[in-house]
């Protein structure tokens, strides 16, 4: 269900050809109201796509119509011809579903500085457009994956109104945004302001917070639109839950299927000075290519967490840190703890916890172990 | 010869069973004067091993009588009775050799948070005391090897004075140090002050460029010792070019011998606003695993190198960047350019070449590729 799972809006996913694998790969969102309130936020990387350039000016005014996205190429780096393909792409879409090319958002995955083809794409529009359907959630998730192995869907119920959310990302998964496109949706009753706060808190504390292996995207996109269709206006904190709900259902979601990884480590920070520090020291522990590599062994290598540690500029005393893997505290104040060969690190969760003794803030960061999978799966992409 | 190959020096390097391997594993090198001039950089890491605690202090005035290391363990994070072998093993060699224990920097390397045998590494330090050599820099250097492969020597010869040095580092390869120990020697007559400026000015461009892995170790030491017998008092101009070409052959001997690795990667900037940009812009493509991955696979992944660029602050265009990679420009003004098919990554050494078109600055960081074997070497190291 998910996008479609709201009242108002219509999904549809096709294949267009331009994936190798004959695999779906044109998607398109559509709100058919009566509201067309909207919000958005994109990678911070300063090497933006085509289609994030043009988005950021299309969802700036707080309107979106349609959602359309491409797999099969991220269509960045690609020169003038690119941006042309994406304009052309809100246009038609613009077309077919009545409304103008700049309500329209556009999202690309795939290959960095690869063109692919127009005419496939916007083939792939029309008939994307001629199969938009109350039930086509599912079927956009799924066009829309690359790596992902399965398509990531998600619903919150609110009082009386409906998130649902789809999403796509496996690698490349580093925050301000991990890789992804996202698609929320909801039949609320809400401003475009309202729905910029909520959507801003949501992704602060779960998109945001998914480290798979340090690398920021130059595609990612999150946008929330609403229909109003439920005639419901949650108050703040109702929708605000809601959209949260799905965000982080997503995120975790991403996590679950990051490329070629055996574990899914949740860094944990406590006693912070601050949630600024809570989240460098978490940041700095899940992108430590040793003890993510180390998590892969099944070592409870607890050195390598505190050598990440200590490249941050959070408040703490050496001789105060703890750390727990899974439970169990295998460094007490500095020195060593509980026997690190009691750690169970079987199962693909894995939590280190980390212990500041410096405040009373707290930070989680999500991130995934580093694999013999993962160094086969990336070196081997574009070829 | 490395650290003997200076008049005034003797070393030594023996087995004193600290090793599961059965090799060698305490190195001692004693400067015999008539100066005892030295100085010291260390890891910026905020967890500091005992031995960095100690060894900053004892350099601090600087002068320098002996540096004993040992392999085995990094005698970090293990508590009180770690500090006080640290104290020791200094106390002893100042017995041994006739200084005293606060002229005495000590070094170790191996696992965080692992204790090891206080009477070995004590009747070692008396087993390397008694074999002191002229000749002993090779066994010296032997003795200090963990994962490494081969030893790190390297002599460059002044006119009338040498500087001599050995390195040891393989793994948790990241400045502000490279994980590494360094003794670096000269018969050069020179003051502390001196000393000082030339390895700050050396290390700066060649082990705090060195990022094979982007981690930073809890132990990274460089001494620099001048014994003074030669009686040459070199411009500082020659002393500064000796160090450093001591320094740039060790740092690149780390680098062709990092764990794991297929190739050695130059991320070369130009065209940067500042050296402090190109030094961020490059050790951010450095650090970036998909980039890294990509090389293992010989896959001319020039999108990923923009991806990373695109992370950083520097000064840039993006519609201005250039990419060549082994000499093909893959991207030219941000759009593709020579086809990629034409890249050769079969050579062991890559070179990658970002024009930020930005300004005259420019900078090169080294790195290695992400393999199988580094996740293998890394996956079970404590185990």
């Amino acid at each position: 269900m998910s996008v479609t799972a709201p009242a108002g809006f219509r999904a549809a996913g096709v294949t267009a050809g331009l994936k190798a694998s004959g695999r779906p790969d044109v998607a398109l969102v559509v709100n058919d109201g009566p509201l067309d309130a909207a919000a958005a936020v994109y990678t911070s990387n300063r090497c933006k796509a085509h289609p994030v350039l043009w988005s950021e000016r299309a969802s700036a005014d707080g309107h979106v119509r349609a959602v359309v996205l491409n797999s099969g190429g991220a269509n960045c780096f690609t020169g003038p011809a690119g941006f042309q393909l994406t304009h052309a792409t809100a246009e038609l879409v613009g077309e077919l579903t009545g409304c103008g090319a700049a309500d329209v958002v556009v999202c690309s995955t795939g290959l960095i500085g690869y063109s692919f083809s127009r005419e496939k794409l916007l083939d792939g529009v029309r008939a994307a457009s001629a199969a938009l359907a109350a039930d086509g959630g599912d079927a956009a998730a799924t066009a829309i994956m690359t790596t992902d192995t399965v398509s990531k869907q998600a619903v919150a119920a609110g009082d009386g109104f409906t998130v649902g959310g789809m999403a796509k990302g496996a690698g490349m998964l580093a925050p301000g945004l991990a890789t992804m496109l996202v698609v929320l949706t909801t039949d609320a009753v809400a401003e475009p302001a309202e729905l910029d706060a909520a959507l801003r808190a949501a992704t602060r504390t779960t998109f945001d917070r998914v480290d798979s292996d340090g690398c920021m995207s130059t595609n990612d996109t999150v946008v929330l639109m609403a229909s109003g269709a439920s005639g419901v206006r949650p108050r703040a904190a109702d929708l605000h839950a809601a959209v949260h709900a799905v965000c982080a259902d997503l995120a975790r979601r991403l996590v679950a299927d990051a490329e070629g990884a055996d574990h899914d480590i949740a860094v944990e920070v406590v006693g912070a000075a601050s949630e600024d520090d809570a989240v460098e020291v978490a940041r700095s522990v899940a992108r430590n290519n040793l003890f993510k590599a180390a998590v892969f062994g099944k070592d409870p290598n607890w050195g390598r967490v505190l050598a990440a540690v200590g490249t941050t500029r959070a408040a703490f005393d050496p001789l105060a840190l703890d750390v727990s893997l899974n439970g169990v505290a295998v460094c007490v104040a500095g020195a060593p703890g509980e026997d690190p060969a009691l750690v169970d690190l079987d199962p693909r969760e894995v939590r280190v916890r980390i212990d500041l003794h410096a405040g009373g803030a707290e930070a989680t960061v999500w991130t995934n172990d580093l694999t013999h999978a993962y160094v086969h799966e990336n070196s081997a992409y574009s070829t």
